[in-house]
């Protein structure tokens, strides 16, 4: 039972093709799933050539057409890109817009059930917009071809799976968002992400808001009268759950594999973390390197991991973009497709 | 211009003994400083034999009879200790009373000049409030004993110093706390106990409040009306000050040597990044298991540098304590106070 995966090459002129290129190269994820290409079969034959990989290209129109053996690069070759005017690490219309029907073209195959799961390389919003096409990015055009509404994000990075209770509001609006009702429908979605990621019984920790958990309510009543309440009825409903657990160590404590996945209560509780141990500051370039974290969008109907760094035009077609975040994503996306499918198994032999 | 240290021994049950004796069994330490013990002969000799060092004792009564060489451990002997009914790793109001004693000592001699500066192993709170100590904990008595009422803490850890705008308050007080004139009176501290450690022109990062610093009062206003000014102001008086960096960012950059010193927002935001580079979680023992960190008092007229961790009663009297955050103590201490006899030596010429 090897998922089918769609993994579009993102933006053209960014390290997509170069990280889709390499990973097509590590034959070992072949034992898992069967990954493919969608995007265009003359860029992913200039990233091949760049890394000098030994991969032979297959470009492809339909997914029967797919041969799915390591060696080969299987491509969904939407043929979008004019080499002629083509350049590596630059805004570039035609190339905004190939991103978009890449992204466009592997949800209508996951929603025909030709794919099992889709992983995305990075696109360049402006680019995008330049194209006509006014997402803010990868996760509303989902919502929008899947017709989602509520959906939610979850980060992984190495032994961290965090999701936020809040995410771009103030710290104030933060607080007031920190309710009861909405602390147990992150963590249903965590705990659900997490079995679909193979955990039987996710141990979920819950993070307080204030510090020390406002020691039992010497500084913050949001522990007693929300996250407390909130973990109560969860346990009585039988999730593995904890909490409150100190923000500042309910981080190091995950760090060690304490917890499965950890509820954020506001964005910075989670993302600085995830940063300090994600990623690395580059004293020369004065960039930040991000590693090998994911982004899972939860709630589509469709599964949906992504890199979590962007295109990196400054050394896109360079050959030095690491693949690592690319490979972690098809992992999650695999073991996601996995459980649905024997999910669905199942459930026929119910009938 | 090696300075005089005293280190006290801390709660005489805990692992301070252990790891005073470890780090006096460092020679590199002489180097750079004259380090002295104040406790009691009798413990230390019992954590010499159980550590099996090749460490001759030298107990004193006078800063004056220490020798301050390799392979000798000088302690000011306070004799406070009766060896019949001393057990390790248990509450002992002897063991309270003593640890309270040591401080007070080594206090004592600071205010006189004797020394130039202490570093403080952990004592218990519980053993000091059952000996009559009514102190919160070290920070207290520092404060009583040398008269001061105003004081910050700064930890460091590795490669992040980090002083905070607030601390023990729920996180909506935090917002209301995030005030012009607290940022610019943190930032000068952390500015001028960067010059103490030896850093000649500091370069501090003053965190943002809200998730990527507000996007320009998109969600928040705390940036524009009390960050900014602040941040404007220290860059006229000349500081070398950069900010509101995003929350989410600053912590990786410091880690990788963008910052000599962060400025936290508030509790949480220092502490997460501090614990999950710092701390790591035991899940044999469900422990917390910190590694170098130190903890600076600063505003005191003396110098204070305390490990970071406690009396870890579990593991005492059995020789497996690490001696990493006293080291570090020891050499933040000896470098502020290196600094300050330089500066008294260049103010006697200036006169």
């Amino acid at each position: 039972m090897k998922p089918i995966l769609a993994i579009t090459m993102g933006d053209p002129a960014g390290i997509g093709p170069e990280i889709c290129a390499r990973s097509m190269s590590h034959h070992e994820i072949y034992q898992t799933c069967r990954p493919l290409i969608v995007g265009d079969a003359s860029i992913m034959q200039k990233a091949i050539d760049l890394l000098g990989l030994h991969l032979e290209l297959n470009p492809i129109h339909d997914v029967k057409e797919a041969r799915f053996t390591p060696g080969t690069a299987d491509v969904f070759d939407l043929g979008l890109i004019d080499l002629k005017t083509f350049e590596w690490g630059k805004v570039q219309v035609q190339c905004g817009n190939a991103a978009f029907q890449y992204v466009k073209k592997a949800i209508e195959l996951a929603m025909a059930n030709e794919v099992d799961g889709t992983c995305t390389a990075p696109l360049n919003k402006e680019a995008l917009h330049k194209a006509g096409h006014n997402y803010n990015g990868h996760t509303e055009i989902y919502a929008t071809f899947t017709g989602t509404r509520k959906y939610a994000m979850l980060l992984a990075d190495g032994p961290l799976r965090v999701i936020h209770v809040s995410t771009h509001v103030s710290l104030r609006k933060a607080c007031d968002l920190c309710k009861k009702v909405r602390i147990i429908e992150v963590t249903e979605l965590i705990h659900d992400a997490c079995r679909q990621f193979g955990i039987k019984n996710p141990h979920i920790g819950i993070a307080g808001l204030n510090p020390h958990c406002s020691e039992n309510g010497l500084f913050g009543w949001e522990e007693a009268q929300e996250i407390i309440p909130a973990v109560e009825e969860l346990q009585r409903r039988g999730f593995n759950v904890e909490g409150p657990i100190p923000p500042d160590s309910i981080f190091a404590k995950a760090k060690c594999g304490k917890y499965d996945g950890v509820v954020a209560q506001y964005h910075d509780q989670g993302h600085i973390p995830l940063k300090v141990l994600g990623f690395n500051w580059d004293t020369e370039t004065g960039k930040m390197l991000p590693q090998k974290g994911v982004n899972i969008t939860l709630g589509l109907p469709i599964i949906r991991v992504s890199v979590d760094h962007g295109t990196a035009f400054d050394v896109a077609g360079k050959g030095i973009a690491a693949e690592e975040a690319l490979l972690s994503s098809i992992d999650y996306a695999t073991r996601m497709a996995i459980y649905r499918l024997e999910h669905k198994e199942s459930e026929k032999n119910n009938v």
